[in-house]
């Protein structure tokens, strides 16, 4: 339900609406804000992130025809946080609202959000990715395992991020793992298998689509995962392969009218080839550095691209930067350390309620020339900011 | 009255107060939540600029005990975007609440906020300004006019800004002028008289003190005015008598134990000298160009100077910068003009609900290496912007 009187508290915009309450509608809304537009984020409590920093809070979900109505009368663009909503709702609810613009528009969501249907779709688009195949449940594992050889890697099609509903099979061994975790989880199928790459390392870049159709790359970045979690981003590097998958992207994205941020992960593999990991129909981890070291960050180019006008030409602003995540280890931060100067980057909070292990809490952005001592600096204020958090991991 | 239920929608920082609602409020609310704080701003309505940025709104006025006392029951530190509150109440409330940091404090506030007290501290703390005098009334006008000289101006001791409540003598004639208006306008007086400066240029800077006593500087900045208001903003300029005056603010600053960040507005007389025109205890229009130029903002710095601890080291990232302001003309600006990408500067939109004529709307960041082409790039956006307003002015 809205809260009586929303309609007058951000008139002074355009309002934009975003599903989700996690720290990317956060940023989103505190992007929105100084470009003269009006964030109403859709969400359950008034404790998530996003809620805290605008006055146009939606109780509820996305996954709901009622509250979806709710934002869809008040807003003139839609978009997404995430690429997890069920979209059949809003499609319905779209219908009665022709006149908000909803992107990525939930045809492209619905493709990339199944990982099924999201590595058919590279196919299709000649953009290299490791071969794979469909596993329907545990019954498809032995032909996978035919068909793609020790080591592979079995994913949820569906919902998972982060590490989560992902299983390595590198032997007879793992393979009767996941065979007697299967039997247990249910939540993993369907899902899709796929050859594991050995990699030299991850590299990831945002592209922008605008309405208009205007295309903007940021520049190409390294991811340091831990835990199967972006752990530290740095850049810019350079890669001879990346124009191959660029010019493809293009045409793919073009193809589908793909509206809004793209995050492109990839693996570097030993031979060099380069190979998409995920696409992420929004703006993501990788990205973040932006906030500091892009004239436009990767928010605000998220919230243009649903106005139909063309977009801003980009300036990188310092020749290298770095982004080290914040992750929970399940004792809070004291708030004196996050405002310690000790800590010479930009902090950006996400103001979670919860410090459980593995939450991701808030990143720290870097900047300047020499992109080794960077990277020093950011994990060694990083460490004594989790020193001072318990001293754990 | 506190909305139900907002002590749990903002615990996940540390919660900082601010009396007002205006642009300042809002640029340090949008400020407070990536740094890990939580701000509650008390304003009369939700459709207020900073209203609107943050879930911690409180309805009501600085002026009023009863508000105050909802306010300081919730927060760490409280500080103020506008000196021209009536702190009598606020001192009331504050010995209730002793554990909640005011900054800057009440009694340096009273000082400011009244043009006597302030050229007074400005006297006796040897920094240099306009010779001038007390005018309670049209009665001291006369015997103001035979200290001073003509030209001279007359401003109201309390509550003026922005050019309102101030009156320049030039000529006997306009002495009758100003003596009719007093006759009128009893909300004059009191006031001062100050010696006119033939100046040739306007510099200001931005200095921060923290509750440690920590001193921080900004670069020195060239403010052009139109109409008594700020209009543009350029930088960095040096002075050769800039050192001298900073020192001794040091020590006026230390002596008065004042906190928080403090806009310093001078003339450069046309013998080259610097005289102080005003000091503004607060965040300033002066400073705005630091959000996209500063490695810390002055709305950051501002917020943590009211933490137990030292600031942190300033970079500036860019070797010259502009910032215009957006001033209404009584029509609205399309919105599609804001996010035009014929705007090549970062916008910083105040979402307010009127375009009044005069109004401060938001203003525009530009930075670079060559100042001169920014100031035309600056002023060339501007001007599309403006015509694109109903062409006026």
């Amino acid at each position: 339900m809205a809260k009586a009187g929303l309609q007058v508290a951000l008139p002074f915009g355009i309002p934009v609406g975003v599903l989700g309450g996690g720290q990317l509608a956060r940023m989103l809304a505190l992007a929105a804000h100084p470009l003269g537009m009006a964030p109403y984020v859709l969400c359950e409590q008034i404790t998530e992130p996003a809620a805290q920093v605008t006055q146009g809070w939606l109780k509820g979900h996305g996954n709901n025809a009622k509250d979806l109505e709710t934002l869809l009368s008040q807003v003139q663009t839609l978009t997404f946080e995430s690429e997890f909503f069920d979209l059949e709702p809003l499609k319905k609810v779209a219908t009665k609202y022709p006149e908000v613009y909803i992107y990525p528009h939930p045809e492209i969501m619905q493709t990339l959000q199944d990982r099924r249907t999201q590595k058919a779709f590279l196919d299709q688009n000649q953009l290299p990715t490791a071969p794979w195949c469909k596993v329907t449940g545990p019954a498809d594992l032995p032909a996978a395992a035919a068909q793609l050889g020790f080591p592979f890697v079995v994913k949820k099609a569906q919902g998972g991020y982060d590490g989560y509903g992902t299983f390595f099979v590198r032997s007879a061994a793992d393979f009767a793992i996941l065979e007697a975790k299967a039997l247990e989880d249910r939540a993993l199928w369907p899902a899709i298998a796929e050859k594991a790459i050995s990699f030299k390392r991850e590299l990831a870049f945002m592209v922008f689509r605008s309405r208009q159709g205007d295309i903007a790359f940021y520049p190409l970045i390294e991811t340091v995962q831990k835990d199967s979690r972006c752990d530290v981003v740095s850049g810019p590097y350079r890669h001879r392969g990346i124009g191959a998958i660029q010019t493809r992207l293009k045409k793919a994205l073009k193809a589908a009218d793909y509206v809004g941020a793209l995050g492109v992960e990839m693996f570097e593999a030993a031979n060099g080839k380069l190979l998409i990991n995920e696409l992420a129909p929004r703006v993501h981890n990788t990205g973040h550095y932006s906030q500091n070291v892009m004239n436009f960050d990767q928010f605000q180019l998220h919230l243009l691209c649903g106005l139909n006008r063309p977009l801003p030409r980009l300036q990188q602003l310092a020749p290298a930067f770095v982004m080290t995540n914040l992750i929970g280890h399940g004792q809070q931060i004291p708030a004196r350390h996050l405002s310690s100067n000790r800590i010479t980057g930009a902090l950006h909070w996400y103001g979670k309620s919860e410090f459980r292990r593995g939450r991701k809490l808030g990143h720290i952005n870097y900047w300047g020339k020499n992109l080794k001592a960077l990277i020093r600096l950011a994990l060694r204020e990083r460490r004594w900011l989790e020193n001072s958090n318990g001293g754990q991991q």
